[in-house]
């Protein structure tokens, strides 16, 4: 895509119909809009296939939102995710179509265009009741993305008949994304049932020798079912981007 | 898949060809053959869709050889990760057909069946020379498991046109390993170059504040480019299980 | 007991009771119960001998409070840890039995039934006044496994004399739980006074360089007594477990 | 027992059979053997119901040697652990009797005076083959206490129908030592299986974010699965050792 | 600069003006001014080129109010670094002519001497917009150096182009700051792209496996861009006295 | 001394003036006395040569009064570190004798008898006004265990004259305590210029790679001057103590 | 020099002397030429001012040799780092022009064309004689880049009078670069008392709690000097990069 | 004494015995010989008290002779430590009265003039038999330093009585150097026992999560013995020095 779009312009620049300098300032700065303290890139939804995410963790409600209105005045849609409350609730206030997900601290405003379906369910599997913010999350972000979405809620190991009798779910999804926290064994076991991708979620629940959820990481890292990748920890909203990638590539 | 045989075999019992006792013993432990030393599964090849992998770190080569040997009398191949010279060469000598690759320290074996086909190429990106052994391990497992591969190779950051300059295979790819171990930025700007799954492997290359790396396995942990998913640090072999998994899923 | 239970079930698809979809439904999905966020093992206690636990901490009051209501209404006790003193104030309202530690933030309601008796007594050894909220969990638990405690309190090794002077006690006790911030020096004293088994918790009591508790758990991880075994910081509700599991095998 | 060694002795003082210097002395030195480099603690067995163990790792052949002879001139027998395969070569040439395991690399010489028994039989189940050299260490150290030793080897969860089909052998033991690197995995779900004590030994077997055995130990000590405890890395002697301290534990 | 003050004491000394005691007092103590708290420094303006910098935090806002009054009446400016709204306000208060940046969390007055003017522009390049708060400070401390100043903002490598499209400002810098948290991978792609010097600054942007900015430290440490050099987490103002220290180096 | 002890109470067992048990008993529990929640060591005091100290993290306002009047009962003093403003405030009630110091976060009462002195000064060095509330901790601490305590305040290396100009003090010094965080380069350079003890305090002052004083630390541990020794981060009382045991220690 | 390259060949384009196609082409892949193993940057040397470094880690002396042949080839010099004895060995056989420094374990080959010079002096001062070989490794790079280089060498903080007494040195350097492990104290020193810029390379010189180096690197990144700046330990290579960027940089 | 010999040089100066010029280089340069690779302070005896000491690790044998020749020959002696079995051959074959400690791995050459003696005895108290080697660099450091040495051996905490039978000689030193790896329990027992300075010195001893020292060197930095003061893990030599410190500082 990189390559058609600068081809293009060079033919342009050929066919004189675009001078060089001016094809050179198109190249650098055409997708990019330039707020004072954001620097927005209308293209990428189309280069990436997902909305413009804002990241609301480290900005403040201010910025958040005259981010969010620039992308939206393109008809945009937009996803925003580690908000605090108050972030949420400005943003309600400003965009009436907004979905508001307050346990996964994230808000979704469909865009004008339709999402491209993905193909397959993304089941999204939780190892306790402490890691349903970061499901939430996923959840959201798969939906936003054009996905299927299915739950397998609380089946750690422990009882490992749990899991066991998710059996069915497991294996009809088209990726499975793994959500665990303390000794983060889940993804071990999963990654052995199914031969379908999995993805691993380790999660900051936990105290102690867990460490904010390092425990859970090396153990998703180290996985010995082969095959299983892993996100950052409580990175809920990777998972089902990377998840997304799978179920919209279409090899020809 | 793990139903369908329950199921199969409880009808059996409801029809009264197998006992309650004997379904149970066969339930237990029918795939699973054992030495004294390791417990082999000879049903893993048709429940994961690949063939019996031996990480031969940690192992004797007699322990790898008495193993191989076992795999083999079955008719199915092997993958052998991970080996030291020696194992390599008294694998060599008992099985002819035996492909062993040195710089990557594995070896395979094709199975008597062909291995089903992935759809699409996989495309191995390294930054930089000394990544190559993560590389080649990657690209024999991903050939054993039947897939085609392709290489993008030295094209680390600190010279950002190389990358870019590699665009067309980037975007030709259905899933993309990214290996980078120093800073490992490169899973980053790949991640943002291309939609499809991108799958990060850190290597230990690097010295000092690398710490055998580390550092490069928290900068793919990180990523900046939403939806990048990792696997433990020089884990080739993972990286390739997971690139297939996505290859070879179908979805109806 | 697994084996039992399915070999019963297999009997009964054998003898015509039960068809094999249906006995594949039990299998899997008998023994639990789905809320939309918590999956509830109404059968651990059988299997495990102890009653349901909630852990509090990542759960909200409402979440608890729902599954403590399941439980109590199959006639089961349940046992709440980590619990923050508002989750603790709504449980009192709602179960009159209800015994509350505010100390060691748990609470215990007794089931219908009797628990079974522990043999001996649980000495529960601590090295400093602040070690008491992680005693409190661990005494609170042991108790409601149907265990005898006693306790030993603030008996550090800086003044030797101290722990040598409840020799009488440590000698008396079936097993001895050391819970120890700081140095973490405790457990490996009692582990070389003793030949009863000893579980070491270590705790964040401590500042600097004791990292949150890790130095006394590295300390314990390294005891110079031998077969000191360790639970998670600050983790007395494992450590009171696992000295239930010894005090209720019973070998035939 | 140290109360009644030193009532004792304080009765021989009133009595007048020891005067009150002579007393000192011996409660301070009395069951101790003093060599230039070491401080044999003769007693110990006694107190602690095993042998003298010699930990071989940072002594040398020679010191080894001198400290087994000094023991073995009174009767007891040894047990020596992490020693090179030098030293249990000379170890093997002074003492006939000696029982040398090269993989678990300790030796053990049985005492004059017969063990006494544990009851019921300690199980140690291991997750991969790499993971041998710390169960025959285990397996040692158990049988030299006086137990028995049942073996449950390569169950890995990646494969959980194979840790499933040991169930028998899981409801059967006394105590279980779960053996384990990697993701350390194995213990969470054993834990959850069986009632009896749960011993979890985390092993340096892997790679990359494995970290020499710190991700198995996390996952170990956050295990999901209440009341598994936990020894050292590698530690198969101090498993045994604790195992061993429930299995001779007896409550009147 | 040192040695010419030592030189022109000691010639004071031989010739009679001032005596040895004197001399050593004066050699001593003569540039510094001392208050209860804080050892304050007259001089060091002279001898480093920059005014003297408060670091407000771990100060009370009396101690900050009081050194910046007894700077202030000496003629000095000052910057005031990393202080709590509360002490911006009270300083404020104290001094009209104070510049506060709250964003930053800092504050500047300019002294009575104009500043020395560094040769070139000091690019400041940031990959989010949470970094800005870091941007400010090392701004305001470029500033109240005596140096121009240029911005770059929200170019983060996952949108390669986006920094590609400021080579020009890139190329026209004497010096580049590059500001960047996640995975830091931002001044590898900046180092490779200018020959002059950059300075890195990590951020503490992030969450889960940022660890505080860790991530993005090491990825700074181990730039494959060679000649990256690096300051402290979140520091700004580090990064900006660096590269003021060569805007101001003049070479005869 | 506690040979002395045993020796006294063996010799009145000996002439028949205390019988057996009693003799035991008293060996045992004689100098402690048993709150719920704390042991406390009457005769600590006696064997230490400094008053009880009750650490107050950790403990609550009412857990810190009760033992605080118990000793105060005693006619002994006694020290409270870590203290909360609440506690503080508590205690001064209590206590009109208190001697209260705020920054230090610690509380003093003189007991009856007074204190010896120490030989020598105790100089606390600090590197910065940051520095100051463990300076305030280690000086109230040297004086309650009859120190004299001077002070060189925020000389840190950045400024080597600062330091320098106090070399009158430095050398007059029985033992210096040295505070620093950030770098912890200062206990290097005054353990180079002094041939006296030196004993480093890392503090946590600092943010990003300090670590909460882990920098300081390790820089203190690592130090190139031969024979400083060092404390836990932030512990001015342990520095004063230490420092209390070289100026009371007298040879004959 | 980016922006020109592009601009140029978009001209000739636009004059028809070049077609679309092939800019891209020639756009993407010019300047690079590729070994099975390498991606060698020709250009390298013209956009970043100096030659192709080939880190010598990593690679094996065939890879070595055969991407210097090629560089060598092209006219251009090389600058080979970490490289092996036999790699050295392998190289001074090749290229009889070539310049090994064993104690560095590097070698040069001068380039047909002269280096341009850099402004100054580079001072390179160590702490001890261990840093040695990293100072060999600064000296020898920052000569290859076209610099005047001057050493200070032993110079550690613990005989403050040592660093002092090179006052003049210190003073008259352009950039100066302080190597130092153990307690990394030598850059804050040097960064108080010069006004040029300071970079710190932490080296791997200690034992025990240096961590290789993690000590050194902690103090520098938080040297209370403002403005030191930090490159990776034992980086003398990136060291001599980052000054020789400085000596090279010429502001209109 | 600094100050003295500054302020002896001023006076010459201002006597017109030495000129200004001359006196600042004296100041400068006087005590120190550079080398190539060393700057030898032969004042340093003078100022601290102890011989010139050469850290053998990361020294050539030709550095270390060639140092050790330098220091010979103005008569003072030396300490070599941390040298290699070859260094300590060549060294004993150049200074016949050279006395080498093989376990310890150092080496003493006494000085021309007698060294003074240090009030009272230090006394080396180790934990097991491994901690020999740090020891042995103790008591030769100590001894070379003037001192008298004791020593208790293999007196670890799992074995109580074995420290406790050691009282007399640890009431009779006049300061204590506690050896420990693994656990690090005994400087806090050790700590608790005695009134005068005890110096903890963590060691390596030990494997898996004893992180080659971390977890001792934690345990002494939280003893919960008031005053014990900890040197870097394995450093023998510090702790010697510190003791000797404080052995030697006589107070007016």
């Amino acid at each position: 895509m990189i390559r058609d779009r600068v081809l293009a312009l060079l033919r342009q620049v050929a066919e004189g119909h675009v001078d060089a300098d001016a094809a050179l300032d198109q190249l650098a700065r055409d997708p990019i809009e330039s707020l004072s303290f954001a620097t927005i890139d209308h293209h990428r939804a189309l280069r990436q296939g997902y909305p413009e995410v804002i990241l609301g963790q480290g900005k403040t409600t201010g910025q958040i939102v005259a981010i969010a209105e620039r992308i939206a005045a393109h008809g945009d849609g937009f996803l925003v995710t580690r908000a605090a409350p108050d972030a949420l609730t400005a943003l309600e206030g400003g965009f009436p179509a907004l979905e508001v997900n307050l346990v996964g601290r994230c808000a979704y405003l469909p865009p004008n265009e339709p999402t491209p379906r993905g193909r397959g369910t993304i089941l999204i599997v939780t190892a306790g009741t402490s890691d349903l913010p970061v499901a939430e999350e996923a959840s959201v972000t798969a939906g936003a993305l054009g996905n299927t979405v299915e739950r397998l809620t609380d089946v750690g190991v422990a009882g490992i008949h749990r899991v066991l009798s998710g059996a069915e779910a497991l294996t009809r999804a088209a990726v499975v994304i793994v959500i665990a926290g303390m000794d983060g064994a889940l993804p071990s076991v999963v990654g052995g049932l199914v031969s379908r991708p999995v993805i691993a979620v380790p999660t900051s629940v936990g105290y102690g020798a867990s460490f904010g959820g390092i425990a859970a990481l090396l153990a998703a890292l180290n996985s010995c079912a082969a095959g299983v990748t892993v996100v950052n920890i409580d990175n809920g909203f990777g998972a089902a981007v990377a998840a997304s990638r799978i179920t919209h590539a279409s090899v020809p």
